[in-house]
């Protein structure tokens, strides 16, 4: 059966990531896969959490948030809810750990980089645009970092990227839009290095259970998706080898 | 004194109001003045709060939110803080007044317009350039009713637009960015139709006290300045007589 | 037409200011203007805000709160819906403004002043109230503090009192109760020192727009009832100058 | 030893209740017990909690809460906090009940009475206080009630008043102020009817256990105590037999 | 009429306190009095609050929750209505005074003591149960405390324990389950120490008030109730004195 | 090296599951996987969330949380920090997934069970604990419904069992304690079949990436620990083909 945008099973939607898109941020970018746009900006501050205080060494983390009208119906706001969403609170973790994944937190120092994802639309893999664009924004903080003096190398050990792959309509596709990921049997994010190594895996069942053949078809997908979004990345970061 | 981007003192930003800047609200736009960059999407919800059900009429309310990042420094999430920010909560107040001035209520039929205003990029007069994209985000959204045959005509009796104005190094000036904003001894907003009448007028002396004559003056910077916008707006709008 | 209590369009309903109403309270009064009913604490406290600690110089702010059958019906106390109602926080921080316009920070010292307003009762113009009985309040606090030899000169270079005033059955009236405010066209707070300078304007067109020249009589009134106000105020102050 | 305001031991504070307190209120009382004064109002509403609904029964519920200046220091307000205060919330509860101990649920019909009772002066005794004058506000909104023909009859079964007693310097004394109660030893409150009775009981040995026949003695005076509390109270109530 | 179990009216349910409950609290109990079973969990922490801080004296605190089955029907959890329940708060502040009442805090020294009551199963009485099995949680962990040489003496003055008594179809009946206390006109808790005295007395005329000779006959059976409540305790902390 | 309890590498801690652990839930366990201890109540409620409403379909949801001192040291509880833990948020998501997977949503009728899983002792393993007592806890509850004859058939497809594995000193171990959890390299969590299919799986490098043959590695420990669990729950359920 026929993806909705025609696209192959393997192929992903169209990437763009844009640098510098605001001005106060250390690391700023848009990021753009498909219809799905994500601001991703990289904040450096002195404090660091009470758990790294003291340790010369420094934390990256995360908060996610999607505009109330980023997706088809308008969602109320957390702070009227006055909670957290529990989503929100799932992805935002998620994304502290990618990034955590290919920092070196001594090289980095006693500082603190906060990335905020702030969805501005919503269709399908915000999560895994969030990570790509993410690791832009980390990217560019910690050049500044370095252009300025304030650290001495790169912290930056490697690349993330990442993307949902799923089966629908009992096949195997690729980086999964809404229409598609709202049907979908099986969903699963996969965080990779440029190595096509795995920083992090998720995979639900969501219509049934499934198998480890069908597990290995997904990390083939997702490892030419998550290629394709170093490429993506290094059109900003240049090679980090 | 010169002032920072060498400006006249009558004269504004550059304004650039972008339509359909997201794809799912009823009515969106991107406003840019200067360096400030405000989303504007306005969702058409077929709930209305408690004081209309029943009645017929319609209900306009307003939310704002700035990005952690669209200052200079990171500001903590309201919902890290569990508090919506003071100046936020009366910045949407004003903005929903604001809107509701030029709505007919009987018009727009027993259903509520919730125009959301979510800063991405602060330079001074975040509140006016609200006002001024949201009445266009509005008025999209009600195009669209229009056209749908959802309702009969436009429920919009005419424009509004807002403008900052101030006392600075001791001269009236048009359109604040936040260099100036934050040294302004007299710094007001006026939300003005238009026909140069006013909708709503706020007037601080941030330093001292001030005179008739200087509100005086300060209202014909403002008017000056909301002429201008109105004719932006039109550029989406066309004239609404 | 005639007012609802039969008022001249510009006179003012009673006013009475009661010092020392409540005895912890460096500053206390409670002001009536007619039905509204206000106490006003001012609370002296050496700790400061973090933006002015270590300057030397002092801060005043204010909170603003309505006791749940202050009005007709009852409304639920903020704890219980654990928010800040919005008007509250509007409310709140407009008394703040007018009270620091007022205030020499250097004289104060390093200390802050709290002014908490509790509307016991609400017959319309409670924030006005809550500035000209706060201002009361503040006033006698530094004065203990003068009087105690803790700073050398009291620290506040006016007075400043508030009017609310508006356009009702088209005609610009003074000092709206709340069967007027709840029905008039065109609303407005003057914020003024006693020598009928600005200190806050704030205005709203309710039902419709207003004009240059509407607004220009609505100060004629702010101006003769801030008048009032002031001479109220001294019979506990003197004169300040 | 002498008691700091010189009172004989079995000797009450000043009792005064001022009725129609505040206007809105169905019933509404000031009562001052020394120098302690709360606002006691008592709103009538259609709405019943959902364990009443379809019971044809009432529901008679309190508040309690002090102004943040109604101590020698200020205390931050709840909402500040967003948090109900623990003692707060222990002490609404023990209003609620006494006042509902008297109440016939039947008589009232299915609607709710709420009594706020808001501390404007702390000098020890306020939930003392607010339930002997929470019941004169009760009782004057079921006065109400009836005289409006709402209800048939009075659905109050006798009256309710509370006092507090206490071991201070080792002896036990009536009516502690706040200077003794912060030192007491052992520290009781009793709620009765007029006829003696006990609607409640507390008793804390905040110092150290205490026996038997000091809980006796302490009986004897807030036996005496709400004797004279409601003595006063049928001055506003009149007999209610 | 027979109790619902067939226990006479002064016979306590069966009462098992089982020590080191969990492996890492200083001081663990599981409590069971019938089916009502509370884990109380004592941890010390070097950590104190504010009003001791700095006067070389300790604190103990106590916490006191159900997990939401912990009755016949669910309850939602406090965390989901972002509010403490009242009667939890009630509860907690209980078993604090209580514990504090036989807790020498010189000889504990400058550290805070917080027992968590959590109650998995309910069937009446568990206020009564936190209190019993949290001394025995305390006194573990002051145990602890001693024998690893960090303080030189028990720091507690004697023991405390709690019961609930009541008058049930016209009877004073001892340790009431659920289906007594729910139907009970008169409902009492006792914290009293070893040798009989009071530390907290708490009694509520729920369905009608209450006559000191009622009151006495309680008394009677609450002290029998704790004195076995105490010999349960000693199984665990041998004799004090 | 050795693991610090001396298993094997390939070996499970002791599991218990002991059924009817508490008295008023429709299915309750506690689950002992080590020491790790977790009690599973399963509540049957006929109210649905607004998403499945009118449909006919029930829903299963599941709620996590930890006692203040399951752990090391005292954790506060979320209601004092008025936030939900971002940890359990991410929890008890995963295991209502989980539990969804195998739920015949027609079979169980327009009803919802939440499944509260508390953590009363956590020694690594408590989201899976989570799962697998879960399980049984839900199975009791649905066999209840069905022997009462409120529905026709067991709702429940499979049975789901879960169990960490990590890679540890370089070797990929089975069922991680704390102590080894808190130093792996990788860390992943398997949620599976009795048929050894995958319902969810999260793996993350925590140390660094890994690669295919190390997940391989991982998922044969996980088919290994899962098969164990499910003969373990298969004592309480029987064979539910």
């Amino acid at each position: 059966m026929a993806r909705p945008d025609l696209r192959r099973n393997d192929e992903m939607r169209k990437v763009k990531i844009i640098k510098d898109y605001t001005m106060y941020a250390e690391g700023s970018v848009l990021i753009c896969v498909g219809n799905t746009k994500v601001i991703c900006n990289a904040s450096v501050e002195e404090n660091v959490p009470p758990h790294v205080k003291g340790t010369g060494k420094g934390w990256v983390t995360a908060e996610y948030n999607m505009l109330p009208r980023a997706t088809n119906t308008r969602n109320r706001r957390d702070i009227s809810k006055l909670k957290l969403n529990g989503r929100s609170a799932e992805i935002q973790r998620l994304i502290g750990r990618s990034l955590r994944a290919v920092t070196d937190m001594e090289a980095l120092g006693e500082r603190q980089i906060t990335v905020d994802c702030d969805v501005i639309q919503a269709d399908g893999g915000t999560r895994c645009a969030s990570i790509t664009g993410g690791f832009v924004a980390l990217w560019l903080a910690c050049k500044k970092l370095v252009d300025e003096g304030v650290i001495a190398k790169m912290p930056l050990t490697g690349q993330v990227a990442a993307v949902s792959v799923g089966i629908w309509e009992d096949e195997p596709i690729l980086d999964l839009a809404y229409a598609e990921d709202s049907h979908a049997i099986v969903d699963a994010n996969f965080v990779m290095t440029e190595k096509a190594e795995f920083v992090e895996i998720q995979g639900t069942g969501e219509g049934r259970p499934f198998t480890k053949e069908e597990l290995n078809k997904l990390m083939s997908l997702a490892r030419r998706g998550t290629g394709k979004l170093c490429r993506e990345q290094r059109k900003i970061t240049g090679d980090l080898g």
